[in-house]
């Protein structure tokens, strides 16, 4: 029982992507800890995303212009022009950064490619993703490539419909549960899960024991080939390996 | 002598939406006017917005960081926190806006749906876009949606190989020469110039008298459905009016 198709999420699953938030968050914090009297700032930027997030959603952009609106709450209006430059700064050193692609993550979509169909499903910024997607070198492995503006069961449900793709025949991979997972899963896919070193906030779930029998879920990406090949020759659900059921940490 | 599909461009071919960056420039003149000795705060505006296009893209979020960074270069750094934030709130209004759709725009889709396979072509951001066709009351009329990062001849190209549409069964609408008329016959495409009485500077092309004969000029979106029915009872190109060749006005 093999899959018709293989779709995988981009950041943090093929590419590193939250390590760049995470170091932009670090230099914030260094601009705007001085106006600050608690250590709340990440968490006021954090306030201030998901406040903006109806509005402007995900990607580097709406992440910038969400720091200079807390930049200027948090200073009570005192932060200096020179200071929001610097934030503009950041932004740019983002957008500009090159493409650092997980490791095995090649090795791995170019052996996947071979057997099956490859999908690449990946949200926010429309020209960010394809100019990472153009950078990363991968894009000639992957039949349809999809940007949505968020990864609900809806979203997915209209893709496959679109595709022509029975849910027992996709399989998704990714590093979040809440976007790449549990969406899939509860649609009747099936989902292998890579969790990244880092989860940004917004994409932390709780999980229920019955949901993590539902999903498999692997160290790294390296080990998915192989995974693949045992569930297609076997015909084995995905129920491979246990997965844990804990509360993710926040990025 | 039909067409398989009439695509349309959405921001100022169906609703306005030019009128709304023209009014989000004229409180910008008013905040930042008072830092600038000269009258040349738009214009700077304007090469900022081009400086940070590869960066950025189109899109709302794009404008307000090149308005703000345009405040703070313009300004010397004098510009105030509380003025950037009136930046950021002119953006916010400007994604909260409601769509308004120009004259006769949902008659014409309507009617054309009747008869035809209807494709939605548009630019920008994502969410922006998904947002204003949902609230627009005409997504039921379009067969496909695209939204892409820019309109050149590539992406056409690839868009009627993607759909299988022979490019002289395909007939583009809208409202700019540079993004929807010029690239479409440059591929062997039909099109339809109606303009809007704003043009952003970036959208103005000079045009070459030949191609000025390969497209259809139209006074209003209203006139379409008896334009197309003329062309396809009659077997007729769309040479059925005389494209005035002028250079168009910057916004």
């Amino acid at each position: 029982m093999g899959f018709e198709v293989i779709a995988f999420d981009a950041d943090d699953t093929l590419w590193h992507n939250e390590s760049l938030y995470s170091h932009a968050q670090a230099r914030f914090q260094e601009i705007v800890g001085a106006y600050s009297a608690d250590n709340g700032v990440l968490d006021d930027l954090y306030e201030t995303e998901m406040a903006n997030l109806p509005l402007f959603g995900y990607g580097i952009k709406s992440f910038a212009l969400s720091m200079i609106e807390t930049a200027i709450r948090i200073s009570g209006g005192r932060i200096e022009a020179s200071e929001i430059e610097e934030i503009l700064d950041i932004a740019k050193e983002m957008k500009r950064a090159p493409v650092s692609l997980l490791d095995h993550a090649e090795d791995a979509v170019r052996a996947l490619s071979q057997s099956h169909r490859l999908m690449l499903i990946t949200k926010g910024d429309l020209l960010d993703q394809e100019r990472k997607i153009a950078n990363s070198g991968l894009a000639v492995h992957f039949d349809h490539v999809e940007v949505v503006t968020d990864k609900t069961e809806s979203v997915y449900r209209e893709l496959l419909t679109r595709h022509g793709i029975a849910p027992e025949r996709f399989l998704m991979v990714g590093n979040s549960l809440r976007s790449d997972i549990l969406p899939v899963v509860a649609l009747g896919g099936r989902a292998v899960y890579i969790p990244y070193h880092l989860t940004w906030a917004h994409e932390t779930v709780s999980v229920h024991p019955q949901e993590a029998g539902a999903y498999a879920q692997l160290e790294h990406i390296g080990l998915l080939p192989a995974f693949v090949e045992q569930l297609v020759g076997h015909g084995a659900g995905p129920h491979v390996e246990q997965s844990p059921i804990e509360k993710e940490e926040g990025r």
